[in-house]
């Protein structure tokens, strides 16, 4: 008898998934390029020559057997040793080949790390707004999401509401900066507070506390900033990463767990996870992937593109007189939306052709996010729509 | 804290894994190309010409924001529609782009069918001698590997066996033919007495028992043969399919699972499997390999040399007075251990240079795997270290 927990599943879509249809499908009508569609997060530039040239070099110059041969289960020795090289450069760190595991995206990297610090029954802390597949990443391994209301005025945390959460079974923390929805990133400030108090909680329940660090949107960064990296902050972090926004790859499925040299049991957690995955049914992402993507290391898409629309949309938004914190990187922005009920607000919008998102299953009800991963043109054109829409509604 | 769970494991080495390292080092001391190592089930010729063609032109002609794009979580629409008509084609099919599900080989296939067709506590039946990562695939689901003994005679099913194997619990028959280790192919036979004993099974219990049927081994056949479907036998089979032998790039973690369209809730499972990825951390194999072995539906490697190595060896072992079975497909043939003890037996021959693996953690006590996917030139020469090992120790 097919699984009635999966099967229970079908019923629901997902909104975003929802209004992706409905901007198809209206795009069928009057043109794709006339519907201002803010909903799926989906990179909008190319990606870079120098990866589609590692590829071809790949194919025409390696030993097939070689290239594509089984790797290792923790990931291609010299792959994870070209990781650990370029991080430590980046951020100043001591990783070796042995603190990374190699990951079919953020997704595979969460599913293990969260394998990794946890055992069924124990809780793992993550901050609204929040991506809403970790419901799916923490629960489905047996531990369960905790989520700390949001500080809807800077998007950092509130660290009153987090100590208010740890409890015995704190196992993990989970954090996303440059976060999806909000846009915000966490600062140094933030991230030194947050160390200090899990600190605390690892000393009064005797036992380690992980942070968990879903950081796929490290490399877009507005204002010339660099995100701080949370691993510098705590000794127990393991850094999850995914190629898909940086290189514009987000089907090739390719990311890591980097696990900080001065975490506890820090030798053995990639090792672990080469285990975890014998039970996922994962064994390491394809080898020219992991190859091609050790190649271009430091490599991005043009990713420029989201701060010129980013700022062209906080402008406009600020002067219609939206409720909104100007995101510090990713590719969207969370403002308030206009009237208090964001599904009625994102509902009202499709009438301009307008796609936007209702926060709510993102833990940010009365929000609404746009995804302006998109053609500046099409973000220029949809000014106009905006300010018809709250000009007519609101 | 790190999962005490996960980290219990990392004791335990796998002693095909022992095995290959004792010949990589030995390689060192005398040169690799005189170490006879049968330890490893890594195909030995390289990938067909059209596949690196067909990823050298989705590279160059293709849209980049297409090709490395998200695709859908039960893969790209244009590639299961791809693979239904080649099975259809082949096979005598009726799917659909609906019932096929894209993952990450094998082992992603078996992950996903598994945990559609069980809940935890639920009995999967599989027969020795059997592949032993089926022991992580069934029982890290939450359902339980059940362990029907071989029929050592022809390593076909015993079906009175596998009568007594079936409790209310069953929810699964997993099965792989052409099988590693002993090489033996289901006849059409075994398949068509296996179907009526599931048929009378599921009307004894009243609810669907699923055949999981892992056959990467399906190209790798000989005598000319075609290895029979079991979907053609079963309507309630789900297929799992890896490229990794077929195709000769393992590492590349490329394979589907296809829903026999008769199968109770057809027309759902491939979207319950993209449910289970979520917690999986899965989401879809990789784009630009999904839409390559979609272009070569058809395509192998050249396996002849397999059938060629198989053939010198099992001569050379009947010669020498070993009981085996001769294989129907794969690269392995699998001869009971002389002196009874199959682990004493390989532990000598090592003094030969002579690589073979207890079929003990196969289970298949007193028998030896040999992976014959090495060069013929070293089969050939092997034979005389296996000449003069019989003929010194027994």
């Amino acid at each position: 008898m097919v699984s009635q927990d999966f099967k229970s599943m079908l019923s629901g879509k997902s909104v975003i998934r929802q209004l992706s249809e409905y901007a198809t499908a209206r795009g069928a009508e009057i043109g794709y390029e006339n519907v201002y569609d803010y909903s799926l997060g989906n990179p909008s530039v190319p990606v870079p020559k120098a990866f589609t040239d590692a590829m071809i070099r790949l194919l025409t110059e390696e030993d097939p057997m070689k290239l594509h041969g089984y790797s290792q289960s923790q990931g291609i020795p010299a792959v994870r040793q070209a990781h650990a090289g370029y991080l430590n450069k980046r951020f100043g760190m001591n990783y070796t080949a042995e603190h990374l595991f190699m990951t079919t995206g953020a997704a595979g990297a969460i599913a293990h790390a969260v394998r990794a610090v946890t055992k069924p029954g124990d809780e793992v802390i993550t901050f609204a707004p929040f991506f809403p597949e970790y419901m799916q990443y923490v629960n489905r391994t047996g531990a369960e999401l905790v989520i700390v209301p949001a500080d809807t005025k800077t998007f950092q945390i509130d660290m009153d509401a987090l100590r208010d959460a740890f409890t015995e079974k704190t196992a993990a923390v989970l954090i996303n900066t440059p976060n999806n929805p909000s846009g915000a990133m966490y600062t140094g400030e933030t991230l030194t507070a947050l160390a200090a108090l899990m600190s605390e909680m690892q000393e009064k329940y005797a036992h380690e506390i992980f942070l968990i660090s879903d950081e796929p949107y490290r490399e877009i960064v507005f204002d010339g900033k660099i995100a701080p990296y949370p691993a510098h902050f705590y000794d127990n972090t393991l850094t999850c990463y995914s190629y898909s926004k940086s290189l514009s790859i987000p089907g090739e499925r390719i990311g890591y767990v980097a696990v900080n040299p001065k975490a506890v049991d820090a030798d053995i957690i990639s090792v672990m996870c080469g285990q975890i995955s014998r039970g996922l049914g994962h064994n390491c992402p394809p080898s020219i992937i992991q190859l091609a993507v050790s190649e271009v290391l430091g490599e991005t898409a043009d990713l420029s593109v989201y701060e010129t629309n980013m700022n062209i949309l906080y402008d406009e938004l600020v002067s219609l007189g939206f409720e909104v914190t100007r995101p510090g990187g990713t590719f969207y922005i969370m403002p308030r939306a206009l009237g208090g009920d964001s599904l009625e607000f994102c509902n009202k919008a499709k009438e301009y052709d307008l796609i936007l998102v209702p926060a709510d299953s993102f833990g940010a009800p009365g929000f609404f996010r746009m995804a302006y991963c998109i053609d500046t043109d099409k973000v220029e054109r949809s000014l106009d729509a905006l300010r018809r829409f709250v000009r007519d509604k609101y």
